[in-house]
């Protein structure tokens, strides 16, 4: 048997640890115009991608993604061993029709909003084992999919709660190999469904900040690293009033947090002037935040070491409305330029 | 970098094969009354399994298999390090909300009906990679929640296409231990989306079956293995027209799988008298059956080496309302009670 990677109740440590060598970003206009704008790869205008529905859109967005970021990294399909992505669309069909045009081993996941974490997860799983080379981990959300399908028809015009949040119509990608010079995933904590009887679907950022708190602790407790080991711990998608439930969760248990954690969804948007009440939210929050601004900035050496923790609200319409609460999970992974 | 165990186009051979030490299998009445149904750790008679909606039954399904499962192996919680789960229900909440009763990591999967060999073959991956001691790969479907969601409601009672297949109330639940006697998980191929323009969601089989045969011929290109290797090739529900429909594939491109392909599709029910059209289909068909019957003929030591290929297909009723194909999937495993 190999020696065990596995560390703690939750962790993983890396002996032969991925490198993530490219990354690729899609983002609608809304999300272009926001103050990342300048990092994304592209922005389009036309939120249908140029398809009849937005199903087919975000399905296009995935992939022009995953077209892009081969590109950027000069591959082609067949020089990648696994892709492993997915998306909020019932049945995952943003990812599944997607990976139509790609003759590669697929793996869907489904972690809601958590996604992007998960198959970077599973994606260093995959390389640091020695089962793959080359591994491409991506997730999608679009805001027309999700609002039609999770709350109302856009011509409705609903008014929105002030703790709800936008979803992102955009797509992130990333490309991790066996070899390369970082940075690099070197752990991973895998989170468990928490469930603290949030019911209210229009606050998603309450009822994930719970679970993106048993999770980080569990990663300090496992890996040994403290909160000042990290420049940034990054969350996907708690907003203005979950991102403060998490700080002042782990503050409670003795962990400092204030100063170094970001949320991908409190910096998508410009939050006071873009009408996106508590932020973005969705898949692609996380993703193409990641896959822009972060990694530019791991890669330019402004930061050393950050940990990825993409939140994700595990219910569906129906069971809510049957009166059911809303659990939640968070998977960390934490990505370094030194081993 | 550790040794490549990837081979040829879309397979790994384990290095330390991951064993399965106990499966555990519950199912509804119709399957309890079915040519398999001595075989089934439980049976329940209410499909409801004690909730008050079909969408908490098939929660409290996964949750009981689970349990069950652990039972079996006389093992708690905290034993396991990862589970990995899904289901059919919309944002797999049959999955998520079962996973509330369990304090461990969760990798959430979407595959369709391809769902059991995809937890199989992450949780090989994370076992044999030294990763985990002891993972769970579990799946589910319910009669009730998928004719709700994917058709019409039951009270409408709708006429059924002699093509349709009867989703199996039914769950299935795997151990995978880095220690064990076997049967051990020697080899996965893992599938690319397959779509060849069927669009008759009436008719998975034969949307499915041109993705079985694509996976299954690269696997035995990859790997060397031909069909008289093993005693079983297992298909998880191609039912009745998708099974000859791959059979035929498979001898146009030279090899003969019509004496040892099993579907467990055909095999759960008594097709001439239980008034299932083509046979049986969803995630908890497979895993069913492969959780009894089959684990119980690898135990036995009357089979000594098969393959289990689910398969899936990756639409939801909002693409192929909206005029679009169905994509499909298989992913292939192969289990041995040698090394």
């Amino acid at each position: 048997m190999n020696k065990s990677q596995h560390i703690g109740k939750q962790s993983i440590t890396f002996t032969n640890p991925a490198s993530i060598i490219t990354t690729a970003s899609i983002v609608g206009k809304t999300e272009g115009d926001g103050p990342l704008g300048c990092g994304f790869d592209h922005i389009f205008e036309d939120e249908y991608f140029g398809e009849d529905s937005w199903e087919r859109a975000e399905s296009k967005l995935q992939q022009l993604c995953a077209e892009l970021v081969l590109d950027k990294a000069k591959l082609t399909e067949n020089e990648i061993n696994y892709i492993l992505a997915g998306d909020l669309i019932n049945q995952c069909i943003g990812a599944n029709y997607a990976m139509r045009s790609f003759k590669t081993s697929f793996f869907g996941l489904y972690g809601a909003c958590s996604t992007m974490s998960e198959s970077l997860s599973l994606g260093a799983v995959l390389v640091s084992g020695g089962f793959a080379d080359k591994v491409m981990c991506m997730t999608s959300s679009h805001y027309c999919t999700a609002e039609k399908q999770f709350r109302f028809p856009l011509d409705y015009g609903g008014v929105k709660a002030p703790t709800s949040q936008r979803t992102v119509t955009g797509a992130g990608s990333v490309i991790l190999s066996a070899e390369g010079d970082g940075p690099y995933i070197t752990h991973i904590t895998t989170g468990r469904v928490v469930d603290k009887g949030i019911n209210d679907a229009n606050n998603m950022g309450a009822a994930m900040a719970p679970a993106a708190a048993d999770t980080l602790i569990t990663h300090f407790e496992d890996t040994g690293f403290s909160p000042d080991d990290y420049d940034v711990i990054l969350t996907g998608d708690l907003g203005v009033v979950g991102s403060d439930i998490l700080c002042d969760l782990l503050n409670q248990n003795g962990y400092d947090i204030y100063k170094n954690h970001k949320d991908a969804g409190k910096m998508i948007y410009d939050i006071n002037n873009q009408g996106v009440n508590s932020g973005g939210s969705g898949c692609g929050c996380c993703a193409s935040v990641f896959c822009s601004h972060f990694y530019k900035q791991l890669k330019e050496k402004k930061i050393n070491r950050m940990l990825v923790m993409a939140t994700g609200a595990l219910m569906n319409t129906m069971i809510v409305q049957q009166g059911d609460t809303i659990p939640s999970i968070a998977h960390a992974v934490t990505i370094c330029n030194s081993l």
